[in-house]
């Protein structure tokens, strides 16, 4: 594949949902309405999407070698994301998820196991695989997601940071960003009486091109160049948002690697994040560009008429 | 390999177990102590008891193509139980299924998905194939197992049944089996009063050369030419009892492959099961051979004098 090429740094998971009516009791059997096993992790569902979408996308995450690891590397090389940078950590346990899903609500409780593989150490990645790339995906402000932050500056490499999970060095990390896309559950524990304008203002102030807070199916807010902006999201019938985010996150990579007007990534990132609500699973919905386009073609007026500048 | 082979016909399954230690809500995020995914079900595990112990065992069931077909017999496969007559359905879905183990009581709660693959239809068997084996393993009366049992009796292939679910057809089905080896949520069901004399009985009149009915933690009952005996269970330390009877049944079927007498059938086979009560898990403390003769170099004198004849 020819093109830029992005590589992700983060969690990876295997996914188990079952979409269910009430809570599962030890005693009796019980039938879901729904069953799938998918990966997940943010940073592997955000290069997934940029895979539909046709852009090169590599993952660099760390998983152990049992089946369930396999899995993971398995299902993102049949989407295309190359996972040749991934360490393999012999006799390990890969990361492992029971998503529970009310049908009736799509709330949903997660059960994890401990014992299984984390973060990527300062220790274990490698800078120049880190700076063959074009792009940089990070998804937390660990050590090691630090640590290839940095590299990645030095090289000149912009870097995209879905900001979900505070962290200490949180600020220190921020200096480092060009494009960070903060959500809700960072912000309530990060600024929890802030307003969407001083969350992009703080972001802004560490120096970042474009800085957005996404605010699910309430849009979003950028600050950019040409000031604060309110985006809205697209209206589309919703089955799980599980993913919507990464989703998002991934497509205004995307939108980036084509050297798009900010509106216009804007537009398209908060497109491919509505279109991934279709179905369950963080990823079954994740669409390529042809209907990307399609549903643009359809709906980008209304969306466009939507847009209000912060005053 | 050499020497007698078992063909086993039944229902399969990838089971999820997560040990934990409340029901998991909707809204919160919890841990597990313990995760396993393994492939169950009732047949598949007596085999793969079989081929731990030494013997050739093949498995007809039925499956999807999906990744979790694949992972069943993949998994067969690796414990040296051959796939190769099972059917594979295109487009199918196999069995899953959630089992969430309280860890305080070893309580067991099943979620399950409704469309899967189930039982194979007497139009989806092969004469040749059940024949070919010298042993038929079946886990039901469904249509299915009454058109093998009846190919397998017209060769002279001993059958060994494993009694679990009550089905409409199970009186004509039994007059088709050598070994019935019932259990009590069968028992429970189809003769609700009945004492286990009167269970082992009906079996022998149905024209059973060893008559077996299993009473977890308490042993077993047999009805064989000698006479009605109890016989006790081995004491181990129990994790959990998933899949204990299923390796009693392959253990039988190993003692009958050797020609051992009764007693030593009816006392192998209660150690396999024991000792596969020692790991999470249907399948992960099943035994070699060599596993089950230190055991029983300890253990055996206490058992054998535990045996009490019915008068």
């Amino acid at each position: 594949m020819s093109g830029p090429r992005a590589i992700g740094l983060g969690l990876c998971t295997v996914d188990m949902l079952f979409v269910v009516d009430e809570r599962p009791a030890f005693d009796t059997t019980m039938r879901a309405s729904q069953y799938l096993r998918q990966g997940g992790g943010p940073t592997p569902t955000a290069l997934v999407a940029l895979a539909r979408l046709g852009a090169a996308a590599s993952f660099y995450g760390k998983v152990g070698d049992d089946p369930d690891g396999d899995f993971i590397r398995a299902e993102l090389e049949a989407e295309g994301v190359d996972t040749s940078p991934c360490v393999v950590v012999p006799g390990a346990l890969s990361r492992v998820a029971l998503v529970l899903v009310e049908a009736a609500s799509g709330e949903r409780g997660f059960t994890t196991r401990p014992e299984s593989c984390a973060d990527l150490s300062p220790a274990e990645i490698d800078r120049e695989t880190i700076t063959a790339a074009d792009y940089l995906h990070l998804d937390d402000a660990d050590p090691g997601c630090m640590q290839a932050a940095r590299w990645a500056r030095e090289a000149g490499r912009p870097i995209v940071y879905d900001g979900t999970w505070l962290h200490e060095d949180l600020d220190e990390f921020l200096d480092l960003i060009d494009f960070p896309i903060v959500s809700e559950p960072l912000v309530r524990k990060w600024m929890p009486d802030a307003t969407p304008q001083q969350v992009v203002d703080r972001l802004g102030d560490h120096g970042a091109q474009i800085a957005v807070y996404t605010l699910g199916a309430r849009g979003a807010v950028a600050r950019w160049q040409h000031g604060t902006f309110h985006y809205p999201a697209f209206p589309v019938e919703v089955v799980d948002t599980t993913g919507a985010g990464d989703a998002f996150h991934g497509a205004f990579t995307y939108g980036l690697m084509q050297h798009w007007p900010v509106d216009d990534i804007l537009c398209f990132a908060s497109a491919v994040a509505a279109l991934n609500c279709r179905q369950l699973g963080g990823r079954s919905s994740l669409p390529n560009l042809s209907e990307v386009e399609d549903f643009l073609a359809n709906e980008r007026k209304a969306w466009e008429a939507g847009i209000k500048k912060h005053t």
